[in-house]
């Protein structure tokens, strides 16, 4: 994996990743594409919006349709059609959060499926194997998500079973064979460790001896204080390997990825953006609108007249309010579009300002905009 | 309004309808926008895939979110970001079909709203004050939709008020200015009379009279058996103004269709792609196919080898199948863009047929393929 660092503006940082299917500017962030589609978007769409990579689960399409048909069908980017990269998780988070009856052992995990009940296992070889046929330009290893809150006896299992299952998912990722539609995957460590830093070190130290493409971030923003977050991103991003991708797991709010960025993390992905827009609440250069409340009822004003997308450019706030009380589908398509392109923009504007020097008036100006309340 | 008649096949003809909004080729089929969008559909997908004209529903858009707002902010084109030519329907149909509590008088309808159960009254004058300031292209006049079955007196009587009522929207029509955004727009007058021959022949005669810019039937496709729905319109097309445009209301079968172009119907609307499509009926040039049915698991090809719409283009049957089954949004996206790209192309294939002569052996064709038992 070719990772090239641009430049830095104290600890934040811009860098360019380089796969076989497409460049990925960093910070960056990757839309979600749960179950081989991110939801109410077209691939043609995603692109032109500006997306570089999405994030598929390896959780959701092992359940249904399954990877061995998704492999027979020439792999995950043919089935959906997106020819540039994919992350895969490893499927550790969604057992964690979606499926009923875990049984950890030191192999991997039973669950039931969140959609049938059917027993399944997986474990680190699976994982890969999945991962592998579906394709995927970036694999996660298979890791435990540590719950919060945690004691620090569960906290430290969990972590060694994760640097295990880590270890065993780069021996027997070597061991496959790629598939015929695409390049082996590149692999990323996953660090545990809940609120203990001294055990995300160790979690860290353990990864990196192994040897990974790039470090993550995981078991953050699964309950815990904000100040609790932001503690251990400031104290785990500066000792994560420089001239490696750091991704932080499932961490979608702005704020966050603004402290984030500050501390020097490249990669995210958050269901925030495409959730929030289902639900109509927007995102805006002034603050986030509720779009159904009744003082847009005849307002004839595009969403965020800064916008550019074409939500924006077509639609006034009066019909997004008309198709999100009427349900209609095109509310969720046009409501989906803005928030991505707003959150994609506001990485774009985000890596020039370290490009030149000014994250930090950056940071500033869009702390005030996300910290108020919402305008609409 | 100009409509030039371009070639005959027996009683079967093609034409072009011109409005100052755009040309319509017919024998035509209008994708149905109830509430100022075509379910799953955005307007740049409609062009692409051939729509010339689309139908809304003056009902649905009075309640919510009311003409005024649409007015106000420019018309409906302006609204909902289209701007090729658009029909109006009346209300009348769907106060039939929707609204509970109807109480018909001289003047108009009393009833109650489907969305919140308030008391509204539309009437014919009414009818066309939303047409006009919704900035429709052609209007339809305020009728009451004779229910099936209906006795030989209420028919009459029903038909007696219908044509009442046309008289008044052509009157009220002519009085009103039109909006600053739009034409004035065309009139069509509605035949009713149940299924009673001689009925609906007195309603044309007085409708004719009276003079419309079209002449369309309603009251058919609500509940009647197939013959005798073909009996009246093998009936009534012939008797119909050669120099207009002849429109079969809400019949959107394409059997249905096949016995309305071969006498001499010129437009059509229907939910019915739409509606199947979301369902996961898919219509193709070897049969009806429900998309969910397991032997489409892993099947890699398109839903329709000569299909050359975005989806057959990009997506195989097994994705189309994990779509549908995952209840995932491009589901309904790519199944809506197929179905009226079928229909759409279904209709320009009709009009060469007619135009080489050669209409008898396309109906021959199609109708086997539609008769014979869904294929999948």
């Amino acid at each position: 994996m070719k990772f090239t660092l641009k430049d830095f503006d104290e600890k934040a940082r811009t860098g360019l990743i380089e796969t076989g299917r497409g460049q990925i500017h960093t910070p960056t962030f990757m839309p979600v594409g749960t179950q081989g589609t991110v939801k109410a978007m077209s691939p043609d769409e995603l692109k032109e919006i500006g997306a570089e990579i999405i994030l598929s689960n390896t959780y959701h399409l092992y359940l249904r349709p399954g990877h061995e048909i998704i492999h027979q069908l020439g792999g995950l980017h043919k089935f959906m059609n997106w020819d540039k990269p994919i992350l895969t998780d490893s499927g550790g988070f969604q057992i964690y959060s979606l499926s009923s009856l875990r049984k950890i052992t030191e192999d991997g995990v039973e669950f039931r499926s969140h959609i049938d009940g059917s027993l399944h296992f997986l474990s680190p070889e699976k994982a890969m194997e999945i991962q592998v046929s579906l394709g995927s330009d970036i694999a996660m290893a298979f890791d435990e998500c540590t719950p919060y809150p945690a004691e620090y006896d569960y906290a430290m299992k969990s972590l060694t079973l994760t640097t295990r299952w880590a270890r065993s998912c780069k021996q027997f990722l070597s061991s496959l064979q790629p598939s015929a539609f695409s390049h082996q995957p590149f692999l990323f460590g996953i660090i545990q460790g809940g609120m203990y830093k001294d055990l995300r070190k160790k979690s860290l130290e353990d990864l990196v001896e192994i040897g990974f493409d790039g470090y993550a971030a995981g078991g953050l923003s699964v309950g815990e204080p904000k100040e609790e977050m932001y503690d251990i991103i400031e104290f785990i991003a500066p000792l994560m390997p420089e001239n490696r991708p750091r991704y932080l797991m499932g961490v979608g709010d702005l704020m966050d990825i603004l402290v984030a960025v500050e501390n020097g993390f490249d990669m995210f992905d958050c269901v925030m953006p495409t959730r929030n827009a289902r639900n109509g609440t927007l995102f805006t250069s002034r603050g986030r609108i509720s779009i159904k409340r009744t003082e847009f009822k005849a307002d004839a004003d595009p969403l965020d007249p800064d916008c550019d997308c074409y939500t924006c450019r077509n639609y006034s706030k009066a019909y997004l309010r008309h198709l999100f009380l009427s349900k209609e589908i095109l509310s969720m398509r046009l409501n989906t579009i803005h928030n991505l392109y707003f959150y994609l923009d506001f990485f774009r504007k985000m890596r020039e300002a370290i490009n030149s020097g000014t994250f930090k008036e950056f940071k500033r100006y869009w702390s005030e905009i996300l910290q108020a309340k919402a305008v609409g």
